[in-house]
């Protein structure tokens, strides 16, 4: 591995810069392409193309039900899956390699909108003002997936190229299930590191929870309102058991409060009661209430644990309601299944990320404990080679007017040039 | 009027019985037609007909969303409102009338199926178990609205026919807003005595509640779940604000305690719950929450005073909430906009209906409160005449297996046509 000079790193940063108009127009191209869940394919077949421009030969590879299904961190199907193929482009260095490989992943899918009037802009405008640059993915991650390309093309746009391999994984179904960097570990993909360049604050994560979606479905027998006692509101039936998981949830943050990295959150595992389907009639006494619900665990809690532990608390619950009892509430696992991880501290490449932060700039990386998923476990847990999420300055994530900071993305961009000419060496093109 | 001879009582009695086979065929035909909200032409199209070959000269009249939206009693539009017209068919006797005038009424519009693997068979099938036929609408209300069609042909079949003017109002809206039934009121359509066949258990409705329609809207700041704390969750900030609902559908319960025909009723003026939706990711705090309710108000008591006291409910409950001040839900007011009425007792029509009832079926008439809406308000409050709300037992109205009585529908049927014979008088065709 080089120590890069004064004169290299001054090089590099300058490159990035003297691209950096560019990077951010294709940002905005990526943003302005949309591609809800499932309909990512016309930003993936972009993204290929700008692989292939590029000489990484990339290769699609499609979703594979079966063989997910057989991996215990694969989130689960439903009928919302992505089939859109995630895809893998390569950089090979022109001899055997000089330094160290690494994946660069991002992915290219984005959770919905919400009421799209509560935007101050087209969500898919890619409107820039001052130095926040707006849309749904902004942060979350087109800017972060922009610039795993557009690092390379700062070396690139002054002659140089990675001295080893650099696997970049472009992938969807991040914010569901992680099947797509799942499937990337199934076929193979791996590396000496992975970077994800998620919307981290320019902090690094140190921890990460483990993310469960489940849906529970109660369903009642509706009658007409006027004899609303005879029938049981499957709304009503449904809250009383929505009741019993947030108490199970302070359980659960008591039970976890003294973990290591997690000591700071004040109640990092949310259950979030996040969609709500139920009724179809205001003079019918609602027949179904269909609850979607996302909890988090703390590393080192197995997935399968936890959804044991939420289907007994439901079903004791149940037992418990003279309702309940005889229409017991279903419970369905329809997305993420997946368990945390640790960064362990004093990794090589966590030392040269360090390095290349502060040369970035100017100050010190700091860690962050995250309480959202994160792909990286997927090279922590099944690679088990240091994965490092660090990414740009944003807000609003998930929210209205999302947005990232345009000058962040630019010192990130540099932080990570600067890391791939140091972890992976660099050779003349 | 006439007094009907033990004779003719006999005569009409048989001749109920000789077309009930066929009266049955054409319920199950009306059920088999389906039809929901908006998508009534089908079945209305064939009432039309049917009104047609029996020369009662019908004509549609289309829904006029400026005319009703005149009228005090008129449920509020939405996109969902039927634009279907109802009918009105006119049997007119051979000279001058001898007896009285009536309104026979029956809606055709249904409410949903729900998830339909709840039903024991295709609710639209028309299924006859013993002595129930089953499908939505079987109760509420295509038997009764063929019972109108059935009563007139059983005095045909014995060559006789009123001897005063029959108006036959078919309508649609009677779920929803009461607005079919309206327009028809709006025409000018008016009698001296109304009839409405509605699944009654063979009792007479003496008192009935209005009802309201609305829906609550709450939006909040959708954040990812990671920082929870920072967004509102919509769904919980919403379900706060139904409290406070419930808690004043208490105290309306307790208001009219001791109000005249209510006194018996121990949760009268029910707050349905009904439809929620809320939310677009399970891994973000929702952004917004809908919640469509219903509620009842005892006669005497005007839907715009109801209104005034929700909107007050909703607002001062939401101005005490930090969240909610900021961001006041949203009252809309989507359906029923209707008032109670009072049947009085004493009148001539009961009168005559009384005897009907005992002659078709050797019990004396007993009376109840509805606490459901039913169009009788339009031709009580507005026509000022006697409204009687009077039909066949039935089940599950509103729910899965809904179904009616085959025996009680051919009792209902004797009863409305020595009814008619009686109030209207009969002539030779």
């Amino acid at each position: 591995m080089s120590q890069l000079s004064e004169e290299a790193i001054a090089k590099i940063t300058q490159s990035v810069a003297d691209g950096f108009d560019e990077q951010i127009a294709y940002t905005q191209e990526l943003i302005r392409m949309g591609g809800q869940r499932g309909h990512e394919a016309d930003v993936m077949d972009w993204v290929f193309k700008q692989y292939n421009d590029r000489g990484w030969n990339p290769i699609r590879i499609g979703m594979d039900e079966k063989e997910l299904s057989q991996h215990i961190g694969a989130g689960r199907f439903s009928e919302t899956h992505s089939q859109v193929p995630i895809i893998i482009g390569t950089h090979k260095p022109k001899g055997e390699a000089k330094g160290k490989s690494l994946v660069l992943n991002g992915h290219l899918d984005v959770v919905p909108l919400g009421p799209t009037d509560m935007w101050k802009a087209d969500p898919y405008s890619g409107l820039i003002e001052g130095d926040r640059l707006y849309g749904r993915g902004a942060g979350d991650m087109r800017s972060g997936a922009a610039a795993n390309v557009w690092a390379l093309d700062a070396l690139r746009r002054i002659g140089l190229q990675p001295a080893s391999e650099i696997i970049l994984q472009a992938v969807v179904e991040e914010e569901s299930t992680g099947n797509g960097t799942l499937m990337a570990h199934l076929k193979g993909y791996k590396a000496d590191a992975a970077l994800i360049p998620e919307p981290m604050q320019e902090q690094l994560v140190r921890a990460n929870v483990g993310v469960l979606w489940f849906q529970i479905e109660v369903r009642g027998r509706p009658v007409h309102v006027r004899e609303m006692a005879t029938g049981s509101n499957a709304i009503d039936s449904c809250w009383k058991v929505i009741g019993a998981l947030r108490g199970m949830e302070e359980e659960w943050d008591q039970r976890y409060s003294s973990q290591q990295y997690f000591q700071d959150e004040k109640h990092p595992l949310n259950l979030n009661v996040a969609i709500v389907k139920a009724g179809d009639w205001a003079s019918s006494v609602p027949a179904w209430c269909q609850v979607d619900c996302r909890i988090a665990i703390v590393p080192g809690v197995s997935a399968q644990s936890a959804a044991d532990e939420i289907e007994k608390k439901v079903a004791d619950f149940a037992a418990n309601d003279a309702y309940l009892s005889q229409n017991p509430p279903k419970v369905r696992w329809n997305g993420f299944f997946s368990e945390g991880y640790v960064l362990e501290p004093g990794s090589e490449a966590e030392n040269v990320l360090r390095k290349a932060h502060q040369q970035a700039t100017g100050e010190e990386l700091t860690t962050q404990t995250s309480t959202a998923y994160i792909d990286a476990r997927v090279h922590s847990l099944y690679d088990k080679i240091p994965a490092m999420v660090y990414g740009p300055i944003a807000g609003d994530i998930h929210g209205f007017d999302e947005w990232v900071s345009i000058e962040s993305v630019k010192r990130v961009t540099t932080a990570m040039a600067l890391f791939i000419a140091e972890w992976c060496g660099v050779e003349e093109i």
